[in-house]
């Protein structure tokens, strides 16, 4: 385990990973491959899963013991469901070392930083993250170590955190492939509930509204525009009440949209239906440019 | 061009495709690589691209005379957009040999079946179909051999039409690698209400409702579900006045899904959300077991 000196330095000596799950697993993954820390701890709650993971080479060491894995280490990332993280996050805290940075991938970000920023004991610092990534697939197994690559991150650090801190977790992001995009966290969950949590409501009410008996005559169209809608219904729940306000904002102009649409069918008003058809492909196409697939 | 006495006896011998775009070229590539007729010709309205897919290799010939290629082939494919395919089809009928069969690929059904069942020439059958394929790129040059593979086959045909003629259409689309479900003209406006003029519009609401700012806080959540609003808002406008109350029916059904959804999340109804997102979750699931990807 002795670092060779001919290799450019780590990025962070150990990195302990909150969550060994599709998130976490992937950020082992991808720290492994691209060579960014001499060792990488897992912690959680179920021994046997961790055992596993650690087996399978993901990790160098799992457990459940939180205390060890934060002391150890130099960057702990908590990858827990939402409504866990601040927990953790604290009692990551108090048993890390000065100088550790503390980060996270939760889905919301406005009551995780007003819960944490300014309250964390000295020395240790969180700076909160959101990495535009995942999957509707749940577990480790399903670690990809390039999950990550050119996806944006959010982090919403405040003027309270050690500019130093808030750079090293930017580097870390990009040296996973990502490029790194900061905003408040208030913000975030602004955005984020039309970006990411409003899909998740309309794919889900997509597939709740398909008959069984029509299932056959589904095609990848309808596959596509529902994928999503597969994701643990547990998560979700975490993540839509967690930004309960901002989600059923998005929902309303969501609606909106969907009603001018039906207008323009019932009406017969082929030029307005073209105009809302073609602002949605405009920005559809937007996206398809602007991104590799 | 003269067949092989050792092969199997081409489907037909001459197919016809009127409307060489994505749909009609990717059967004119299926047709070739399957092995399923002598000749492929085209016909359309764009002379030099006509040409070029000829140069491509994609057809034995492609030409503005619809009356000439009717008059060649066996077996005719109307593959123009919706609201031309009843036309298209009388001339076709008009200059086509007794025992040709003509089929199409329209999206709706109704109209098209009341308008020509029935009342075509003699010894002309036109048997209705919608393959359920397709993609949001448009034009020949995106023709893939591969697009009808695993993927459902409506037919409608009716009680007036010689069963030989119906067995042979089925049996086309089966060489093409689809499974055939037969269903009435109505039953299939209804049903693919549901299944893809819906999602088409669930799509392209949520797109609209993405603000430009917003763009760079997409990721592949967003980009699944909406991929379908890229499609050709002309070919969409008519697949979706041609089928008015279906469409919008399903709106309606859909509205009432996505408002028990918006109910529980701002009446922070646990219970109640994890229902609704596991019904769509199981939808969605069935659809990925039942299907390959």
């Amino acid at each position: 385990m002795t670092e060779p000196t001919t290799q450019k330095p780590y990025l962070f000596k150990t990195i302990g990973i909150i969550g060994v799950g599709l998130l976490g697993g992937s950020i082992a993954a991808a720290v492994r491959q691209r060579n960014l820390s001499e060792t990488i701890l897992g912690a959680g709650r179920n021994p046997a899963r961790l055992r596993a993971a650690q087996h399978s080479g993901l990790l160098d060491r799992g457990t459940t013991n939180i205390a060890e894995t934060s002391a150890r280490s130099d960057l702990i990332i908590v990858c827990t469901p939402v409504n866990h993280i601040v927990q953790f996050i604290r009692t990551v805290a108090k048993n890390s070392r000065p100088g550790t940075i503390i980060t996270d991938v939760g889905s919301t970000k406005q009551k995780i930083c007003e819960a944490l920023y300014g309250s964390l004991p000295e020395g240790v610092t969180f700076v909160a993250s959101h990495p535009l990534a995942g999957s509707e697939k749940a577990g480790y197994e399903f670690a990809d170590p390039n999950l990550f690559e050119g996806r944006p991150c959010v982090i919403t650090p405040d003027d309270s955190l050690p500019v130093e801190a808030v750079a090293r977790i930017k580097q870390f992001w990009e040296a996973l492939g990502m490029h790194v995009l900061e905003t408040s966290p208030q913000k975030h969950d602004q955005i984020l509930a039309e970006t990411s949590h409003l899909p998740h409501v309309v794919a889900s009410a997509l597939a709740m509204t398909l008959t069984e008996e029509n299932r056959k005559f589904t095609s990848t169209g309808f596959r596509d525009t529902t994928r999503i809608a597969a994701g643990d219904p547990a998560l979700w729940i975490e993540i839509l009440l967690n930004n309960r306000e901002e989600v059923v904002n998005s929902i309303d102009r969501y609606t909106h949209s969907l009603q001018r649409l039906r207008d323009a069918i019932i009406n017969q008003d082929e030029n307005q239906l073209r105009q809302l058809l073609e602002d949605g492909k405009k920005n559809q196409d937007a996206l398809n440019s602007s991104r590799k697939q």
